[in-house]
């Protein structure tokens, strides 16, 4: 990826954009995969200016300018001081301490934009710390992720083909974001407009569902006495079904707490499910167990991922 | 891959090795991938000479033969009686008919051997069908698969570096042991011998539940109201703990009433494992929470396949 000194007169090579930068000071709270690589994007695009990095692990913002991905570092304070637009793209646990830092100094025009996983929990929170400067809290969730983590995994083609949710709140000023938006579609993501609590039901179903059974599924293999033997014969249908199982345990924590209504909800009729394959094995009642299993299997072969690994390749 | 004539004066280049066929006759019952690919590595390998094509299916059979996998085809009846050795690699279900119309027809240094998933339901088939004969059926299990079905998804290189479990019966010959199992490594295969008590209850565990827990996910999002919606958000996580949920439910169907016990023990303890989530998310139980997730995680992050894929580019 290309470094930039965010500087006005910056050589013209580094900047292949001759407009005026979308973002004149960029703060990214967290400079991960997610914040990391929305830097990236953006400034390949020529549409940042001067980038600060937030975050708690000085070795890791060093790395990230080392990278070239940060121009330099700032407490919370300084950095929602001097920023036009703050990302935050910490795991959602950290999002309400983070609030109560930035919001007495805000500038009044900045934003203040997230990638958190869940939406009505952080916009609660964000209610909570920002209190009369909610209006510039605009929600997003970026769909987009990668088994890898941290600075050195940004990649400025992450978001290319994704869809980043955006959930806007009824105070939010429309030119607000319509700004958050255009820094997504900038990084090659589509944008879609939802409802918080509907973002959270969907996600709750075919995120965070498809993480807690894939964490449960391999507690139970390791608790089994002849675990060892297990986990040597298993293969490739093993390794598809739980690669999601080696995610970060303290995001998904942050996670299910975070959207744990609708988890529960969903999680009961998972169950149910089970319940009913239960039964069909239970009673040998062959009709019941082909009818659900060629719904199952009709439905998996008839869809297509919105954004095909393939079709990145650009 | 190579085609071959199955003559003993065949063109030396279509017989790589110079030593005699270790399986003059080969019969192979269901011509698809599982099948298709044994024949393919054999053939490579030079291993083998004539191959008969047994299936209920004349277009996939004629399929197989334009391939160049088989030679010719034949009723049960008539390559029970040709063959030196027998695979039968069809849908379990369909064992126990194959068993008896074989039998009759054996001649007493054949041997008849499966690649079924399952092997105690298997064996007690085969004990069934045939009576006296048993001796001759050594049953077996490769480990390997695919996405893709049927004769053109033949690969001679499907097995290399994959696990096939070998499940001796007490009555079998142990010349006749060795050379199933010397059939498997000359595909490439590494050879495990299991009892076939153990291997169900393992491959419940680590092949069978996957399935059903992903075939079950994925009936619940398709039973709900706003389904489109949430297949239209799914990512790259839904993508891969499903993709085994697009399997075969016919396959699947055989293979769960074929191990209902084992697979019925092992999806209570992962549902009892679902509760601990549930519980810990409702009494909001985070230390309890972070424990499973971080065991999970961390034994995920640990398991190695046996035979990753990239070892496979050899």
């Amino acid at each position: 990826m290309s470094a930039s000194t965010g500087q006005p007169a910056a050589d013209p090579a580094k900047h292949p954009s001759s407009t005026s930068p979308l973002i004149p000071v960029l703060a990214v709270v967290g400079v991960g995969l997610i914040g990391g690589s929305f830097i990236a994007a953006l400034r390949r695009a020529g549409r940042v200016g001067r980038v600060i990095g937030v975050g708690r692990n000085a070795q890791a913002l060093a790395r990230a300018q080392a990278l070239g991905l940060i121009d330099d570092t700032a407490s919370l304070a300084d950095a929602a001081a001097r920023a036009d637009i703050i990302l935050l793209a910490t795991p959602v646990g950290a999002l309400p301490s983070i609030f109560d830092a930035i919001t007495p100094h805000l500038r009044p025009g900045t934003i203040v934009t997230d990638a958190g996983s869940t939406k009505q929990d952080v916009i609660a929170a964000a209610r909570q710390g920002m209190g009369d400067r909610i209006a510039q809290f605009v929600p997003a969730h970026p769909i987009a992720g990668s088994d890898r983590h941290g600075a050195d995994a940004a990649d400025p083609d992450l978001y290319r083909g994704r869809t980043v949710v955006v959930a806007p709140l009824v105070e939010n000023r429309a030119a607000d974001v319509a700004k958050v938006e255009l820094a997504w579609v900038t990084c090659g993501a589509t944008v879609t407009r939802m409802d918080a609590a509907a973002h959270d039901a969907v996600f709750a179903s075919v995120s965070h569902l498809p993480h807690l059974l894939a964490f449960a599924y391999v507690n139970q293999v390791a608790a089994a006495p002849d675990a060892a033997m297990r986990l040597a014969l298993a293969g490739t249908g093993f390794r598809d079904f739980t690669r999601i199982a080696g995610s970060s345990p303290e995001m998904w924590r942050d996670i299910f707490l975070s959207n744990r209504q609708a988890i529960l909800s969903e999680l009961a009729q998972v169950q149910a499910t089970l319940d009913a394959y239960r039964d069909a094995l239970q009673s040998d009642d062959v009709p019941q167990l082909d009818a659900l299993l060629a719904d199952a299997s009709e439905t998996r072969r008839a869809w297509r991922p919105a954004a095909p690994t393939d079709s990145l390749e650009v």
